[in-house]
């Protein structure tokens, strides 16, 4: 997993069957001092995380389906906690 | 998922079987302010995206496979909807 | 795998079920004259590793499924072993 | 997928058993203007690709055994077409 | 796949069950004419590789469980040939 804080959301009308009703934040890796690294990627959200939040990202299909509850969807990055 | 811009689309006549009859876009990657980031990649489409449109491309073979309806396809990289 | 030294760990109230009662351990890449390569990243571990630690990193579901013994968790990066 | 043009092959005698009597090109990643981007990499030819085809390879397991056609065989990265 | 070269090994006492009696080799991407680029990783060798061969990795779950006879293995990356 990646350490990264929510930048933003997407809004998107035009979306695959498995995204209605799901949360597409935008979030940026950061370090372990909490420092910008790398580029933004967009990550579902299942734990009603907010903008500023600090984040764990965990990029793996069958992970992400396990976290979001659909064993069919197409998910391939997820939020999978907040940090405290 | 990543943030991505498409640019064009690619034309292969010896192509595997499962690309039969699929529209291949070349994407780049965008940041939330909407410049072009790292290389380009070539994403099948289901959602008759069009050239500059802001779309969310997703890498993960099931998943491409479950947007694609075709579960024994060879994919990659798919567009998952287009942004608003 | 990857070479990695532990730096640290993260705390997380909200996380998910398959995370509950894992420690998860921020790892730096190091290669093999021991210099710090790379971003950080956050893997579970298995093994009581400790900061400064030495560790193998594997990167891979299914694998990491294997290793913490639980076939449905949601886990992209786990700590292999320890580095004699 | 990735762009990528073919320049050049490997022979290896010491190779697991599912490589046997395949092709494997040395191909390099290329940007929409066909200029040579990142590292070469090894991937696996059904099509008769020969040296300095423009090809699209595919990057992902599942996919390159259905390219290949066979289920159980070790590929990650195969050829999936070649550009007109 | 990638092209590398084989640096050195690795011992770890504490590991994963499944490898136990496997050899993790120190490898370092190269490029065709043999210059290292990138980081090196730990891959696991089934071909007797030695330090100074240059052997073929293919990074992808699936077929390194296939390539080392394990299907419930936790391999990530694993030497699948050595370069003639």
């Amino acid at each position: 997993m990646k350490l990264a804080k929510v930048i933003g959301n997407v809004v998107s009308t035009i979306k695959t069957t498995s995204h209605q009703n799901k949360k597409l934040m935008v979030v940026i890796s950061i370090d372990s001092s909490g420092k910008e690294i790398g580029d933004a990627m967009i990550a579902i959200d299942h734990f009603q995380a907010g903008i500023g939040d600090i984040v764990l990202i965990l990029e793996e299909g069958g992970s992400a389906r396990d976290i979001i509850g659909d064993p069919k969807g197409a998910f391939d990055a997820v939020i999978a906690g907040i940090v405290d």
